[in-house]
């Protein structure tokens, strides 16, 4: 079985498993909003048209500015990305022949860069059930490392690590001439997150990424940010493709950080959903992680790895996102996506038929 | 005077040389099709809106079979790339550190990025006023290097050069291990082009680029393809970004590579329109290159260096693409895309204006 790397690609999973993708199905892989994009995306819709006969401003400097606006740092702090993908490749092409240490369970994209790109990789590994970050537990592991990617909050887990926790990592790098970067990509999902961004100019190997396409629900369009001292900023900028972003993502972007009211509607639902669902694994048997976002790992305890329940999900159309490629967690457990209330619903249906079942 | 480097920005432009960007202004800058994009990506734009909520196909494989059709190749030929600037970036970085020789005048973008990729880079001169490619002239420099980078039809002089030509520089560096990249981003604004696509299989060292955002006017979303041996495209593929072609340009590849007139009328449109403005520059004691294609270089005899011209076209309201960043041209050359006829006869209307005061 070569299951696929990513989720949010129905089809290419049931291809790769000899199933036939049913007719109606609801795709828990993908990480996005449930309320959708902002409303305002499809109101200005049709003004987007004109500006695909336009080269996209190669500076984005009008959702730079926006941007260190928002934040209270200097526009030359920031750099957009086509996706946070983008940003990943850029890190890992400047990071190029270099030692990374991955703190994993972890998007698998980092990996991939940056073995795309001769580093040497290394794993530190979070351990079940609670994923816990720990200073003492990373520092070995750091030894001659030359940077170490870290997703708060985690993906795939959800979970959000101490800030003191991060901060004190963030200080025993850079006494060891060891980047850090510190993927906000769900950051916008938690009511109070204390962003790492004010910490840029304190420490010259911080470099944050942060995606625009899960809070907003425009993976189609690409976008995303980095965060760094300028300096860094500067030497990164050196190695993307002119013209990267594309006009549509530029001016989406712009308009979406402009609603602060659809990020606190967002947070309170995905919140109100997640108790929602918590209460009711726990209720009947299933184990969580301690996710604070809009995603969370989830595992039936009476099997060790979930490929029966996998399945069984696939064949009801709800489409869990599979672990097998995160180093790890290697299949035991589904991680998904919360996704509206009717479809939440629906998935806690069909967990009770199994259970019934098994 | 620290002029931006590339065209398609006047605010930059007029900011750098202390101007003040006129009211009405035409942009000859960008070469991009006056008839602007097939009317159906108008017709079809609301329905595009669903796209930016999911994730792109990151194999983008309906585009690729779509071209691999067209084209008569196979699928693993083909590389999607987020515009001609990623694949050239991507390009640069599977060459890094290499040895690269770059044939002069040529689009800038290939040495920025090879620099950035820490390559060796050699300049291969062509000469005014006729910029011939001869392969006696060539394959000297070409002693060492690693790869050729050559635009046929060139950019930016609009001429394309012969066949056996091309042919003949393919085979020599086949023998010396060197890479050729073809830039093909203007070919199909000749009526008979004769691509070198056919020849991927026949030398491992082609590699073709593509742009779909002249042709089709859409800049602003970003599109272009890669074509070669299969082992090669796999190779380069691990360097992109996951998810790196966004979904609107995915499914505005797809529609307009099925609309033919479109292509065919752009043709004759443009060879129209040079045709006329060529007669007028002859008439009028302009000089020009024998482009075949949607922009050229210009210039007025009387003047080197033609800042004097490229500052009262400015100041007309008419921006003209500079050349002080092509090496061997160094400002003496003005570029300008065809644009509409009206906008074309207001052109020739300022040029006849200039000639009365010079």
């Amino acid at each position: 079985m070569k299951l696929p790397s990513h989720g949010s690609n129905p089809q290419h999973l049931f291809k790769s498993l000899g199933l036939s993708l049913p007719e109606k199905y609801v795709d828990f892989s993908a990480n996005i909003n449930p309320l959708g994009p902002p409303p305002e995306l499809r109101e200005k819709w049709s003004d987007f048209y004109s500006e695909i006969t336009v080269y996209p401003d190669p500076f984005a400097e009008k959702l730079r500015y926006r941007i260190a606006d928002r934040e209270q740092i200097s526009v030359d702090s920031i750099l957009i990305g086509n996706g946070g993908a983008e940003l990943i490749t850029l890190i890992a092409r400047f990071l190029s022949g270099k030692k990374v240490v991955v703190s994993e369970p972890a998007f698998s994209e980092y990996e991939k860069a940056c073995r795309a790109n001769d580093c040497e990789i290394k794993y530190h590994q979070l351990m079940e059930p609670n994923f816990e970050l720990c200073v003492d537990q990373l520092l070995p592991s750091l030894s001659g490392a030359d940077a170490l990617f870290l997703c708060n909050p985690n993906n795939p887990t959800g979970i959000q690590y101490p800030v003191s926790t991060v901060i004190s990592i963030i200080q025993e790098c850079e006494k060891q001439n060891c980047f850090v970067i510190l993927d906000e990509a769900f950051y916008d999902f938690l009511e109070n997150y204390q962003s790492f961004i004010p910490y840029i100019n304190k420490f010259s190997n911080l470099i944050i990424i942060r995606s625009m396409t899960k809070m907003f629900a425009i993976p189609g369009i690409r976008l995303g940010y980095m965060v760094a001292a300028p300096d860094l900023i500067a030497n990164i900028s050196k190695l993307q493709p002119h013209w990267s972003i594309n006009s549509i993502a530029l001016m989406a972007g712009d308009l979406c950080l402009q609603n602060e009211e659809f990020i606190k509607e967002s947070q309170v639902y995905i919140s109100e959903e997640r108790e929602r669902l918590f209460t009711f694994f726990r209720e009947n048997g299933f184990v969580v992680t301690a996710s604070q976002v809009n995603f969370y790992l989830l595992r039936d305890p009476k099997l060790k790895e979930q490929k029966a329940l996998f399945k069984f999900l696939l064949q009801k159309g709800i489409i869990p996102r599979h672990t097998f490629n995160f180093p790890g967690l290697e299949g035991n457990w589904l991680r998904f996506a919360i996704k509206s209330s009717a479809e939440n619903s629906k998935l806690m249906e069909v967990l009770l038929e199994w259970q019934q079942l098994h």
